[in-house]
């Protein structure tokens, strides 16, 4: 890694191979190759089988993110939380979101929605939808006890998800529960789970204004 | 990680030790310790010397983002990239620039400002300050030649980089850039790219209105 991120090894060269380096480092060969591995997996080597191993072109780290339960990234910046459940019940979906998980628009589904405070600032608004065929038990769930994401993190099997983060202008609705004004930019995470192919919830995280997701690589 | 992901072990159990899983899954201890430790860095087990190794209690996967090179990415993206430079001089900081980078703000940087097009839309409004202490050879590069960005990635180390991610609203000049309305929310994208402890590069990444930044986990 020193020798990449120093531009030793520069993007695009061919390194040694597992069995000289294991000799130059005096390590087992099996550990320069997890090392190896390991450096692939974070962008910066590019593995080709019989063609040997580069540095990458761009060799970039990748940034990893945490998907947070929003309790404790209240709680990680300093701030005490607490939600509110605006809505619980049990309708047909919008076409919208019926067509985006792939399931009947004539079938229910819980919808909740819900404001989550930090300090008693209003932090985010939660609009979601759960697939009650997949996770029927949470119908028996006091929702303002433990909230959704949380619950459905420590009781569902969720094998795989797809994110999205974008800016919109606060509807009206919005920058009602958010204390701000319509069209005030807010960060806004879509996110849809899955069980395998079943849809499990689908959710859109609306930021209040200021809020920064942050990183480091 | 089936065993996790179908909540086979729940949120907060301890899992039998690596020489049983060794034996129950016929293999060498040093497998099961590998796995152990991929399942460790992607937050589904929580490992404590003398305690043992525990299911997270919110074992969700963390999502990974490649920083990307803008005309890979205007490319991945099916588009025709090219970028045009707005202004190139060597002039001294905000303060709030220097301030960030703990640089002092006598001293003069090199402010790049560029937009990037997709297709010939505007795409992404790009303002980069770069510190000539450390970089100074980037002085005799042709930046319409190839972009700042990619440039530094392949000639300087970078050891490090804090990112962050947020909504705003766009101002009378990025809205003109943009080919957009005033007030619109854009994505914004702020970067600080640093050789060990040393900074080589501030830079604020604005997206035309749509953008969407995507993700799986």
């Amino acid at each position: 890694m020193r020798r990449i991120i120093e531009r030793i090894w520069l993007p695009g060269d061919m390194i040694p191979n597992e069995i000289d380096l294991a000799k130059e480092f005096g390590c087992a060969r099996a550990t320069v190759n997890r090392a190896m591995r390991a450096l692939a997996d974070e962008g910066l080597l590019e593995r080709r089988r019989k063609a040997g191993t580069r540095v990458a072109l761009n060799p970039i780290r990748k940034a990893t993110l945490e998907i947070p339960i929003t309790r404790l990234e209240v709680e990680q910046r300093g701030g005490t939380w607490r939600h509110s459940v605006l809505e619980r019940s049990e309708v047909v979906p919008p076409v919208s979101v019926a067509s985006r998980l792939g399931l009947s628009d004539k079938i229910e589904m819980l919808h909740v929605r819900s404001l989550h405070y930090a300090d008693n600032h209003p932090f985010l608004y939660e609009d979601r939808w759960v697939n009650l065929s997949e996770v029927a038990a949470i119908c028996d769930v006091d929702l303002q006890e433990i909230d959704a994401n949380e619950w459905l993190v420590q009781n569902t099997p969720l094998t795989k998800g797809d994110i999205s983060f974008s800016a919109a202008n606060a509807t009206k609705q919005e920058a009602e529960l958010l204390q701000t004004s319509e069209g005030e930019a807010i960060f806004v995470i879509d996110r849809t789970t899955w069980n395998g192919d079943v849809p499990v919830t689908i959710v859109r995280l609306a930021y209040a204004p200021g809020y920064r997701m942050h990183t480091e690589i």
